[in-house]
């Protein structure tokens, strides 16, 4: 199966950077689409909380690491909303994403009687929003809940488009439900007080979205990489803008990942093996989407789709942004093995991402020797 | 908030007893629309099992006591349609509903490196059938699924309407996702293999759609338990078509339990109560649900919904149908305590499903005392 990301009857929005720092976009699904607010200082904005599902009760999950610097902001808004605002505060780290933790937030709910109007509030980055989405999917067989990322990953993918999952030992996300959260609100002062490591794990989820889908993008991060690094807030809120306006073009064709949605997991396939082969924890999982980008633009180019100088212009960038562009030495077979389980693999086959013309994204299978090459080619 | 089963605009099928043991009913649901095979000799059928979705792997999850009996006959029949057909047996009870039961699921699944075509078989009652359909439902975001309930229970309800769950120890299917099978076959003759307290606990299911939906259905059931209870494959075949078509009708208004579908838990607010402050497991939830619909009948009358003669007419016939008429004395601050995490709950305030006239049922708050008068009236 080929899955274009040049779907016929859809056009991918305009692109218009300019010095503005707030946006909304739009997910439009049947009857259940919303929005997602970009912008600084939204989290202290009451406006940012108007128009939530009514309810007696809102529920807080965060970790300890965002819990200082956020949980009684936002605690002090939902007040406002809801005669109870309760928080339960996860550890901090994809080693967390697994089922316990995913009970703390049952065994909480539970204890307190939440009912199901009871909204959900995911306050975290990338791992937060997961688990916290997909307890919202399951919690008395659904309740609402709603996003407010805080890093630059969870900002540009995985806040949007309603992908929730916790890990399995065996295999990354294994375990999830697609849930559409009511709404998105991506405060960008966030991002000041980020480390360098998740700043740059961000960055690698942002320039996903050039190869796969924007060629200009692609152009466009190259020349404010700098900018992006050194946060400034109106490149920030351009980039942020621009990765979910793709994802929403994206995720409103194809929701359920019947086709084209596969396309926003360029560099997944090498990465979630890089992810589970060294443990959840070790790697963040923007930095093995990172050098998971270099191997899949490697095999872009040795099954001929791509021309030879598209490897080093994606090795530079990726590096750039203070990502690793070499794999941990699993040992080929391990790779092999880890991606066999990938959720897009079909009867055993590995079925990879892989770019067949600047902003264009394919999916197909690849002969096992010719990936065996290239891993050997990006590892330590 | 009322939810009357008389919904405007639909019209429940209408009835027709005869001699036929075979039928066909029909969910009706937007783009998942899906069919329930009624009849002796279905499971060895190979009619039966064509036109499910096509895959490598078929992954049969069953359970200690069904597997002797019918793994090796579904097995049989599947293999003419999947390359690989593999098994699951988990060990027999509602005790076994938990988290540590679906990650077996989920272990092997993902050990066999299933993908996500996979298609899973629930070969057993309710509690194979609640947690299969959710592993379905989750396992890599969603996979297909396939009812084949083996107890009379499993064929009158939980089957059928796309809702799966497991427990938690703070209460009954309280994890869960809405999530619809491919097809429902429910094979007469397992019915013959029944022990009487399984057969009875269905009874308990069978005899909750008179009330709600059906009048002439519950004299029908009042005529005819003797038949049923003998396992008159005729009577029984009757009973299992009725009550799946009544539950159709219901999902088919509401599969999400926006409103009308509460109706269907008639009993079950005193049953869960009962099922979760005993410890799964040790009753039955038919028979818990059976008890349930002895307080609740009281619980109409003493509110004014329906005539004093109500409530004799469901005790005895409850009894008769071998279900326990009176409930644990767990004591009545437990129970109400137990009732007020029912998923119907708001805000704290217990709803109860009551029937207000023959045949139509409603949901509703009632005073506390008078649900402790009616508790006390029938427990131990």
């Amino acid at each position: 199966m080929t899955a274009s990301a040049q779907a016929p009857n859809t056009q991918l929005p305009a692109s218009s950077a300019n010095l503005d720092t707030s946006h909304k976009v739009s997910i439009a699904l049947d009857q259940r689409g919303y929005d997602i607010l970009i912008g600084p200082g939204l989290l202290d904005e009451p406006a940012t909380w108007l128009g939530l599902p009514k309810a007696q009760v809102a529920v807080i999950v965060t970790n300890e690491t965002v819990a200082p610097l956020y949980l009684e902001r936002l605690s002090h808004q939902l007040r406002a909303h809801y005669t109870r605002v309760e928080a339960v505060v996860l550890p901090d780290g994809e080693a967390y994403k697994d089922w316990a933790s995913l009970n703390k937030i049952f065994d909480h709910l539970l204890a307190q009687a939440c009912d199901r109007k009871t909204v959900l509030f995911a306050l975290g980055g990338g791992v937060i929003g997961d688990m916290t989405g997909f307890a919202a999917s399951v919690y008395m067989r659904g309740v609402p809940f709603v996003q407010v990322p805080t890093t630059l990953l969870a900002q540009v993918d995985s806040s949007v488009g309603g992908k929730t999952a916790i890990n399995h030992p065996l295999g990354k996300n294994m375990i999830g439900a697609f849930y559409q959260p009511e709404r998105v609100v991506a405060d960008l002062d966030g991002l000041d007080s980020l480390p360098p490591r998740e700043l740059s794990a961000g960055l690698a989820e942002v320039i996903k979205y050039g190869p796969i889908a924007d060629a200009e993008f692609l152009a466009w991060i190259e020349d404010h990489l700098d900018a992006l690094l050194a946060r400034d807030k109106a490149a920030m809120a351009y980039a942020v803008k621009r990765c979910c306006e793709i994802k929403a073009w994206v995720v409103g064709q194809d929701e359920r990942e019947q086709g084209l949605r596969a396309i926003l997991n360029f560099g997944h396939t090498f990465g979630h093996a890089i992810e589970t082969g060294l443990g959840y924890g070790e790697w963040l999982h923007g930095e093995a989407v990172g050098c998971g980008m270099v191997m899949a633009s490697d095999l872009s180019v040795r099954l001929g789709l791509m021309p030879a100088e598209f490897l080093p212009r994606m090795h530079r960038l990726i590096e750039r942004a203070g990502l690793p562009v070499l794999g941990p030495a699993l040992g080929i077979e391990r790779y092999l093995e880890l991606m066999r389980v990938d959720k897009k693999a079909e009867s055993g086959e590995i079925r990879f991402v892989l770019i067949e013309g600047l902003g264009r994204a394919t999916m197909r299978a690849a002969p096992d020797p010719l990936v065996a090459e290239v891993i050997q080619s990006h590892c330590r």
